[in-house]
């Protein structure tokens, strides 16, 4: 039997070793300074904060310790977004893994999980937008230095997130339940066939539904329209299937423009945490 | 930093994922019915019983709790070999990780440390040959029942490894001090590129060296010849970059006829361990 942080970390090798994952690491595809080798001692560095989660840590300094482990490679931010979903998650499996278990963990967050989640940005860059005039002092970007402004506000990490959408559909899997990542778990225990083949069509599906908040961010709102439009036309007429040659195609397509719809990779690994923890998936 | 135990598990995952191994499941390769998502959950499965190892727990008793937690997953025996030989290494790797240190592991080995050895058979098939009629009661295949007859020949861990040289080239590390292991870690540390690219060039030199056991106890003597001539010819012309169409057809010929040079496998993970803890590889 797996533990919850070892389902955790099953759950962010299933998701980068799924294929095809259009326009992100996986299997099949690395990038020029992200390669799948990265994603290995990324997974196996966010252990220990895992550990802690599963032991009863709250959400911020175990996020934070499972950032500063995966950060201990040589392609940068591999998983971050990922483990801001799997570290709730993994509180919340102490018990009856659910919807509800999972927002009680959301509202009993703190202000020390908002200065946790904050330090956090002190071991890795992520791509963010400039924020608001009036937020600039909270800018994640400021990582440990903001957290006496954070304390000033009182705001807990909870209220971080709920102030992160629109625009971060991995702050809104917070803000609403997590609602997403329990879709993409049902899609994959319904799935037939190797858990790399379902990673792959229930990421293409989320794809579908949303534009990517991390292509928009990078890229713009066109071009996260864009992919998700094309990526909605391959789901519907079954193209991993019937085309994958297709789906193929778009995947290198979007690798050779830059295009990493990470947020999207990111919901997969939330949806395949819940799958296993509930012992969805035949492996 | 990651703890022994931790780079264990990285070099379980790296060697699986270094392609093209020619007759394995590799990063673009899985078999029938033994897939790339059984090796990352065989892994994740192992993390107890090399962390057992690592806090000091006899070779014995932390290698059966790790083929334990490997053999829960459907793939099957995954990765026996590797962990057979990791074990004593990551023990190893307490104080300075050397040739000297690992062999006083297995000096100090016991017939408790036989005997968990015995009763790791006990979670899964491993296909070996029938022993001679005089150490029938010593099949391993019998598992934990072959216990007693271990106890009464007061017979340790060490001593069943050097009565199953010839034949089983993962017992003639134990035998011969880690010596192909600790070769294998330093050609990884002087290759160049990806550490899946260096894995699969380590994997070809080792499989061109010596026929493979596994391959002779499944196949023949005769195929397992066969496999590390042809392995040489494309080691010694530099295939791997000059004609790695050549290497990939290899790879995927050997797959086709069933022939899973495994022993070979289990040598390149423990090297990627001996690299991993002394920091020769960018990673």
């Amino acid at each position: 039997m797996r533990t919850p942080a070892q389902n955790a970390q099953l759950a962010l090798l299933l998701e980068v070793a799924g294929t095809p994952k259009p326009g992100n690491v996986d299997r099949h595809r690395d990038l020029e300074a992200l390669r799948f080798e990265h994603f290995l001692a990324g997974t196996i560095g966010a252990q220990r904060g895992l550990e802690l989660a599963a032991n009863g840590t709250a959400v911020g300094p175990a996020f934070e310790r499972a950032i500063e482990g995966m950060a201990g490679q040589q392609g940068g931010n591999t998983q971050f977004g990922a483990l801001l979903l799997l570290v709730p998650l993994v509180r919340a499996a102490r018990e009856d893994l659910s919807q509800a278990a999972v927002e009680s963990v959301v509202e009993e967050t703190t202000v020390a999980d908002a200065a946790g989640f904050y330090r956090a940005f002190d071991h890795v860059d992520v791509y963010v937008s400039d924020p608001p005039a009036e937020m600039d002092d909270l800018d994640v970007r400021r990582g440990s230095d903001a957290v006496p402004a954070l304390e000033d506000r009182g705001l807990t990490l909870s209220d971080v997130m709920a102030r992160s959408v629109p625009g971060d559909d991995v702050a809104r899997e917070w803000v609403r339940g997590f609602e997403r990542s329990f879709t993409a778990a049902n899609r994959l225990a319904e799935a037939d066939g190797p858990l790399s083949d379902r990673a792959a069509a229930v990421f293409l599906s989320l794809l579908a539904e949303r534009p990517d908040t991390l292509v928009a961010r990078r890229r713009g709102e066109d071009v996260a329209r864009e992919v998700a439009d094309r990526a909605a036309t391959l789901y519907e007429r079954g193209a991993l299937e019937r085309e994958p040659a297709a789906v193929e195609a778009f995947a290198d397509e979007l690798v050779d423009r830059g295009i990493n719809p990470g947020t999207t990779a990111d919901i997969t690994a939330a949806g395949l945490f819940i799958a296993l923890e509930r012992e969805a998936l035949e492996l």
